[in-house]
């Protein structure tokens, strides 16, 4: 039979990530494609007494339906790690469990996307926020990132003529491009926020792993009424129980409820619960500098086999924290191109052009350093980098012909 | 500030029933307001040890990120539940494991409905539906409910004059009716449909909870290619880890799955994994019998109580499974004001007026009994019937002045 379905689904992009990390989980492929944190960091133990510990000691409270904002004791730990970490004040009433980060940008095109209506993005921009608004049908307007973070300028004019319902970005370790917005950008972003009447999506997935630099201040301690902040304990504990938070002042946050109710009535409540005993029951601070160390020390070596084997032209960024570190090849080659060639000789890329909203990106690909040993990091980039001599070589010849 | 938010965010109900548990949670109050399992029959010891056994043995994989699909044996589990049960062939490709029934319908919402697509659904409808739909903008047509499930006449002129998207209810022990289809009636909706371009939405949350009569064919057995049916595990083991899923055509399931993707990456895979397991140690049919053993003496105190305390003129439904029986009141009476009555005695009720989704209902209530005591059944009705002769008798005399 013929089916009819929404709008939305025919704007929607098929997941390109979905269809590579298929391909790229081939026992044999040394991948950088995914972003997956280090499974040997999780805390398996830990957590396997603290799930039992919960069900037994809470018995049917933790099993039975719950409130929609979530556990009251897991978002004061999350209001008070606010305080902690980046002088927040924020009320526990601000903050609604979410089932990860990726809910967290459901919810947020639901309260403010209409189709048509504007979002602007960073350029390159995290996929999956891509993903979750194109579900509401708004239309992109990218921003393009320097080192420094979002062009200022730019999202001067965007803002300035285009008056987008929100703005998105990662200002900490941002995916796909590993940059962190420098403090000078902060304010002046800051200012051309306020000015507008546009809202700041600040996704802080990355914020809790920073390896090296100054700690940053939040957007939403310049912001504090027009910033939505999201986090996740994906990258801090584990990424299965899909545990995250929105931050949203008073007003945003009764339409995110709303919105919440009919997604989905409230997050996994045994899933809250354990993971607010965990926090409770162990010190959160060693367990992130475990995560932090071993992702610095796989930052390094990326940088440096890069270093060694990549040709000259290819340029990459330099990650104070997260995941990704990002790759640039000379303008007229292909990241596709690559990716094809790569996956010949077993390693997998990711490249860019999905990261682009408004399209663009061809040249560009993300490298993911958490999930792959020291051994597999020199192995894969060495293989890369031979690919990548071929590649550039042919290019130019093609090029003088 | 001033913020704008989506126009669908105007367009999506409060949530009245939130409202109204909050006022019933007091500890004074016998509430049959809700709609909670009963807390006393969560399989707390199993799940506590099945929790950590599932940690302990499957590691990393029980906490990183997984498919959207969902876990292949938790799928494979409910395609031969729905094999053994109901004689159906589904494949596991069919099923997608959901945060609970409502995350189903948010999936189905945004599959489906434009702004402006019809949705016809049953007339008292359930709730959650609404909900769900809401936030995306159709205009809903209701198609009432007789004893016998939803007026076929009524549904004919609704496809047929109208031409729905979707057709949603809830054929065995409705939320809120606690009606169950007859075997007639659902050979004579699905004529109907088939001669449609409709899709039939089967929520099928209370199929496992039959105390009485024969066991009923799936819609889907008839209408395999246009019906997408929704399942859960809340109220056979437990509705806290929001456990559910959807099956659907292939075609219809891609876009199932590129929504789910958007929405949330995918489900709790650490509860998936419990759940499975569970599934696979114990007996589900033990448990379940348990629950329906308990149920249905829950709803044989229930129907007895209201036979001796219930004026005349007050009818009821008689679930044949499910938590709820459903109440009218004589035409001019309102359950509102019965709720403001029956609270000031420590009884709460849930009046019916938020199930029709075009309106009306204004003289209908929902009692929840499954999560009461025989005492508490017994007590509350009693005090309900006090407090319904009061107001009927008031009723009449106001109405003889």
């Amino acid at each position: 039979m013929q089916y009819t379905f929404a709008s939305r689904m025919g704007k929607t992009p098929r997941s390109f990530i979905r269809e590579i990390l298929k391909v790229t989980e081939r026992p044999e492929i040394i991948s950088f494609a995914g972003g997956l944190p280090s499974p040997a960091l999780f805390p398996v133990e830990r957590l396997a007494e603290t799930a039992k510990a919960v069900i037994m000691e809470d018995g049917p409270a933790a099993l039975q339906y719950a409130t929609t904002e979530g556990h009251l004791p897991l978002r004061e730990w999350i209001a008070e790690r606010y305080h902690s970490r980046l002088g927040m004040d924020v009320s526990p009433d601000e903050i609604l469990i979410t089932n990860g980060s990726q809910q967290s940008l459901d919810l947020i095109g639901k309260v403010f996307i209409d189709p048509g209506s504007r979002v602007a993005i960073e350029r390159p921009g995290y996929l999956g926020a891509i993903q979750a608004f194109s579900l509401f049908e708004p239309e992109f307007l990218g921003v393009p990132l320097t080192e420094e973070g979002p062009d200022p300028a730019v999202l001067h004019a965007v803002l300035t003529d285009e008056n987008p319902r929100i703005f998105y970005g990662v200002p900490n370790s941002q995916n796909p491009s590993g940059i962190t917005w420098s403090i000078e950008n902060r304010h002046r972003i800051a200012e051309e926020i306020q000015r507008s009447e546009t809202i700041l999506i600040e996704d802080d997935a990355y914020g809790e792993l920073r390896f090296s630099g100054d700690q940053m201040p939040a957007m939403r301690s310049f912001l504090p009424d027009q910033t939505v902040m999201t986090g996740s304990f994906s990258k801090i504990i584990a990424p299965g129980m899909r545990m995250g938070w929105i931050c949203a002042p008073h007003e945003i946050m009764e339409q995110i409820i709303t919105a919440k109710q009919g997604t989905d009535l409230h997050s996994n409540i045994l899933s809250q619960r354990i993971i607010a005993r965990f926090l409770a029951d162990y010190s959160i601070d060693e367990h992130i500098s475990k995560i932090t160390d071993a992702y610095a020390h796989q930052r390094d070596c990326m940088l440096a086999a890069i270093k060694e084997h990549f040709p000259e032209g290819v340029t990459c960024t330099r990650p104070e924290g997260g995941m990704f570190l990002w790759v640039t090849l000379p303008d007229r080659y292909s990241s596709t191109e690559l990716f094809k060639r790569a996956l010949a000789e077993n390693v997998a890329i990711l490249p860019g052009v999905p990261f682009y909203a408004d399209g663009g990106g061809e040249s560009t690909m993300r490298l993911n350093f958490s999930n792959a040993s020291e051994e597999q990091i020199w192995e894969g980039i060495s293989r890369l980098g031979k690919v990548l001599h071929q590649y550039l070589l042919a290019g130019t010849t093609v090029t003088n012909n």
